[in-house]
């Protein structure tokens, strides 16, 4: 190769690894599908396959988990474009109790397995803290794939998750602030005002202001007026929901919440927004699979204790998000709570900040990073089993036509 | 902002970039569209605005520049998926000839400009070398915007603009070696002969493999199996061109054409491809504004010397290239003419290569850059122009509709 393209072929690397990230992805995405099993399941073992675990063939980056974010963002806002606000509205109350449970049970839970494991006591907290971030993106992604997100239990499922983000960063605020020694309590209370403040104002107001501006919008010059919209507005309320403190993901499902009821029927803007969801989500998958590194695991006590938090982070979350469902049937319940399941990218996050602040050991983040890739990967066929089980029942393939846009187009796309 | 986010926010600068980046371009296109100006010169403009050279927003980064080449790979398989290789080997010796006098005479006339200009000899090859690339990605999305892709013109301009890159490598190869000292003709000659292998096997055998292998496809129980085999096709070959020495949009136009034929009709498939470029195409147009400071020209002599470049830029592409349609109506060979004017980011890496490599001096980098910016920004009105007054002649605006896919649907999305 000519030695003058040093500059393209620095491209070129990155090209290369996001071309084995998707031919990877969509490769083990298909055996899945033959095997019935979640295709999501099958592309994040490719992550790990490809990845340091297995093959090396791909390393995490910055530049890669950059593109995983803008994956999952996009996700979540294709998710909120199918979810109008007043469905969520609805079912707000249980959200909240889901979401509080399914953050109480998993703490606690966190807390002591750290505790008896000889952790320190601000190690424990910061365990407590990374069993408690719900990964609402794998959920979405196996609910959306089997039409089911206009259900009940998806909007609960969604709702609890941005309560628990919410939680999520309290918690994370007081551990951090631990682990430097003091808690300045009135921070903490503006940081958690800000973030519910935010959530409140764009869920409540978002929609309103979206509709009104909806006959101007459809007057733009600009060519696909909707879907650009929608553009700047995941990305913008992605960008405000770092800043305010909540996760990135959650700006972008109040976007596309904002535009559900503009765009109901709207089959372009779902298209074009699928076309991205479907280019970008494969590498956010891939990426979480890719941050496992089995050769940890050559200890067995790693290998237990991450065993043990595994467990408890599935049973805690079963029982928390599924009790907070109570009055539903108990199939509903079982889906609310294995729907939480999944730790997923943020389970990650924290653990990588735990590490990065020095507070937890080398043992605690293998064991966590674990739990948080075998929790994803051990939620999506429950959902699918509980799910289905339902769809058999009740007749629901109709609604499933109506609702998934994916099956509304020939089968040759 | 709770300083715990240090990670998170790391992202969201990111974040914040392309949110900046994606509201200027759509803000500036609107503006351009109500004033009759294409599109595409408002998004660059917004790039000069937020970019170093107004407002100094977003400065140019390694990881924007990846976002932004994937938005114009993307864009270069969009319009090969509207090319049918047939309709491109009709035109093939026509292309030959508008792509080889396209090179040869920028390529003279580079060179006795910088030479005049007191230019060493590696600088004048140089300044040459970088007079030659077409950015085809430009015309592309004019020509795209207005459905007229399937014009006989528009083949020719493709196909001479992938001539255009091989030639263009050839004379980079040579001027890169002789700013080293020595020529290896051997390598040069392999490097040439890998470059036109890959291109000519790719171009005649893809398409004939991608219809053996439709059936196939369409039995994938993997959702959006051509969707997903056309991301898949397109970053691969990507990959491919860069390691042979072309340009990754050769190698990504290769794979749409590739599916052409396969997926003639599939709006879904176009729909999806569409939603990926609409999304990244703004972040390519964007940052080759970016690249521009307009502080160098406070020195009136650099101005002068990228006045000429620029004159010289535009007057040997639309010459030469339009002789090269030599037979065809006056308008058409204009029309191919101006099609081949943008150098756009093939000039600016060509520039840049010349900096890095210290053969070229910071006056005519700055000229260089402002050459390949303004022939960027002055060739979509003009191909704008043509194009029009044919529609209105001969009442092609039938075509358009069965062409432009974004026609087909309600002005809603």
């Amino acid at each position: 190769m000519p030695v003058i393209f040093a500059a393209a072929v620095e491209h070129a690397s990155v090209l290369l690894a996001l071309f084995l990230m998707i031919a990877a992805a969509k490769l083990m995405a298909e055996i899945f599908e033959r095997l019935r099993q979640p295709a999501v399941v099958g592309e994040i073992l490719a992550g790990v396959i490809i990845g340091p675990s297995v093959l090396g063939l791909v390393k995490p980056s910055e530049l890669i988990s950059i593109v995983a974010e803008i994956g999952v963002i996009f996700l979540l806002f294709m998710v909120g474009l199918e979810t109008k606000p007043q469905s969520v509205y609805r079912v707000g109350k249980k959200a909240l109790l889901v979401g509080t449970l399914g953050v109480i049970l998993p703490f606690v839970a966190g807390y002591f397995i750290a505790m008896a494991w000889d952790g320190s006591f601000v190690e424990a907290m910061f365990i407590g803290a990374a069993m408690v971030a719900t990964s609402v993106g794998i959920t979405a992604r196996v609910l959306g794939s089997m039409g089911l997100l206009d259900r009940e239990t998806a909007k609960i499922i969604l709702g609890a998750a941005v309560i628990d983000d919410i939680l999520g960063l309290i918690i994370l605020s007081i551990v951090s602030a631990l682990s430097s020694g003091t808690v300045n309590y009135l921070e903490l209370g503006k940081t958690a005002a800000m973030a519910i403040f935010f959530v409140v104002l764009v869920a409540t107001v978002g929609s309103h202001v979206i509709n009104k501006l909806a006959p101007r919008v459809r007057q733009l010059k600009l060519s696909k007026p909707f879907f650009n919209l929608g553009l700047i507005l995941c990305l913008g309320l992605s960008v405000a929901s770092i800043y305010v403190g909540v996760a990135a993901i959650i700006g972008a499902f109040l976007a596309g919440m904002a535009l559900a009821e503009a765009t109901e029927g709207n089959h372009k803007m779902h298209q074009l927004t699928s076309g991205v969801t479907e280019f970008l989500v494969p590498f956010f998958l891939v990426n979480i699979g890719m941050q496992l590194n089995i050769a940890v695991f050559r200890d067995w006590s790693v290998v237990l204790l991450a065993v043990i938090i595994t467990v408890a982070a599935v049973l805690t979350k079963f029982v928390g998000c599924g009790l907070g469902a109570w009055g539903m049937s108990r199939r509903e319940m079982a889906q609310v709570g294995v729907g939480m399941v999944p730790r997923g990218e943020v389970g990650i996050v924290v653990a990588q900040i735990g590490l990065s602040l020095a507070v937890i050991t080398e043992t605690f983040f293998a064991a966590v990073l674990f739990m948080a890739v075998a929790t994803t990967l051990i939620a999506p066929p429950l959902i699918k089993m509980l799910y289905s089980e339902d769809k058999d029942q009740d007749g629901i393939d109709d609604v499933i036509v109506e609702t998934d846009i994916s099956e509304m187009y020939p089968r040759i796309g």
